[in-house]
């Protein structure tokens, strides 16, 4: 039995203490000050009003503020802050970090820093001291969770994964459980690859669900599944270019990494719906007006996408028509562009 | 501008004369003795009656009996009956095939003779004169491709395969048009075992849904998308290893053929309706009763699986845990054995 810290009390962050207090450990669980509310909620009612349950007897919910006392004892700390809150995290977290803590992170992004793709926990680790830095090995939480059902229990695999595999396997023996299946993987790079793009992309496959709506207003046709199934298999075909691209390993899209997880984001959620609303004709700012303020981690991932393929064209790495589907998002998403989808240029290999 | 015969006038058959037609090819959409109907309405109304559409005008739609009729003249053909009308089909087109005929299928399924698994198209190949059977190639129409949404002009990506690529590259110039995007393979055991596992495969994914039914009666939880997307990828790495095992190309399951068609078989139709009975709690008998006389091609195909597995089996070329998911829904569909997903048992490489 483990004490376990998890900062951040958000959905994801709160339905992993569900397998871990079911494993029997204690959890900690921190919210940020982007969670006084929860955390108001958690300690006078424990019902998490995002997720919309009861928590389980074994957490203890504390505001930032509890956070150096909670990690006081603790065997491992769980990250599910957003992936602006990285950094900040990492200065929260740098003190009390010894050598072995077990670290996960559920909070996905990529950072691009001099045409280098890098993951979120090179971010973390970047915040750290060289001899802390050297002996702590992040670990990526990723595969398809939503996180409402992890905290209903409904059966679910995940991969953990970190450069050095003993630690992914490491916090798999704390995690894993009867409805948590989980996998363990070495290819950090690519796992976060898929973890971040699976956003952009779903919210290209969504571009079906909301062209079907604007073509029914003038009689058209039934369902656009047939499209939407073409931009899911490039979408799939193109994560395994880019983990190529940058020295990852691309059978990690080909599994829990990058069809499962783009499958389950088309399963529902914010980005579906908001690529739907492009597809329906609405530009950018006026679809995430209609999204209220809801996180859009897919123009948070379009961003470094579109200055990823700026570095790799400026590189000469690939020629103007590799990537198409990422392209045309970042287009779409990101300049305004009309939806075009470049059907003719998918499932090509890259050029250079 | 070609004279097309589409023989069998069911919803696909029928949908491929919108982009021929479209292209301004003739096409003699001759019905089967199990099309009666559907060759009347359209004869009287120029309606179909399953895709609920007015045909084209290029399309002249007649009965069996016109068939040798239709075929005077004819450009290419292609094959829209039913898996278990193939071999009859041969018989009926045999004395009219010259050597070179452009010949495709849309009729999807395997066979499983002496333990090598063959295509339909090596099926109707092998009901020809060796001196016709020799010179023709028959071309495999394969990917996400929804009949009633190719009827509606959606846009779609397809892949035509065949062993001579150069008969699918004809085929695919008759058809390609701006909403029906045709890629060629050379893959056509790869292309063709991908085009009829998928059916079981989405058996699976299916269960999902019925599950969360069954579990809602007991206050259960929200969705089983978690579960969905970990059945969705373990289906792509068995189509892998079932390519992989007969000598094919495994690459054929990472794009439009494997991704794409799995992706669009779970968004809707019989295949998933019959799953959720299953994973219900239903038994096989009782859930075809409730389908009404839908073809399954999934039980059918689970029975050549079965088979094959046997086969394996007894070879020494699979271990007793390889292929988790095949085995698991053929003892769930063909055995009547409770749903205990051997989530454990994914993302395997083969043993032996």
């Amino acid at each position: 039995m483990a004490t376990i810290v998890v900062l951040g009390a958000g959905m994801m962050g709160t339905a992993l203490a569900w397998p871990l207090t079911d494993r029997g450990h204690r959890v900690r669980l921190v919210g940020t000050h982007l969670d006084t509310e929860i955390v108001h909620s958690l300690r006078e009612r424990r019902h998490h009003p995002t997720l919309d349950l009861t928590v389980p007897d074994g957490i203890e919910a504390l505001p930032e503020t509890g956070l150096a006392e909670a990690l006081q004892g603790a065997d491992a700390v769980a990250l599910g802050v957003s992936s602006a809150g990285v950094r900040w995290a990492a200065k929260e977290l740098r003190s009390h970090i010894r050598p072995g803590l077990a670290l996960a992170m559920v909070t996905k992004g990529l950072v691009l820093s001099n045409g280098a793709l890098g993951t979120l926990q090179d971010l973390f680790l970047s915040e750290l001291s060289p001899e802390v830095r050297g002996a702590l090995h992040p670990v990526a939480i990723a595969g398809p969770c939503i996180a409402g059902e992890l905290a209903r229990r409904v059966p679910t695999s995940v991969v953990f994964a970190a450069r050095d595999e003993a630690a992914a396997r490491a916090w798999a023996d704390l995690a894993r459980g009867p409805y948590y299946r989980v996998r363990t993987s070495s290819d950090l790079l690519g796992v976060e690859i898929c973890a971040a793009t699976k956003n952009a992309y779903a919210m290209g496959v969504a571009f079906g669900s909301g062209l079907i709506r604007a073509a029914r207003e003038t009689g058209g046709s039934i369902a656009y599944h047939n499209y939407e199934a073409s931009v899911f298999a490039q979408a799939i075909w193109e994560m395994r270019q880019w983990i190529g691209l940058y020295g990852g390993d691309p059978e990690s899209a080909l599994w829990l990494p990058g069809v499962g997880d783009l499958d389950v984001t088309n399963a529902g959620g914010r980005t579906g719906r908001f690529g739907a609303l492009l597809g329906e004709g609405l530009g950018t700012r006026e679809a995430v007006e209609r999204m209220q303020g809801a996180t859009l981690e897919c123009l948070e991932v379009l961003g470094i996408l579109r200055d990823a393929l700026a570095h790799l064209d400026r590189a000469g790495r690939l020629g103007p028509t590799d990537l198409p589907l990422a392209r045309h998002l970042c287009e779409v998403a990101l300049q305004g562009a009309p939806i075009q989808m470049p059907l003719d240029r998918f499932f090509s290999p890259l050029s250079r």
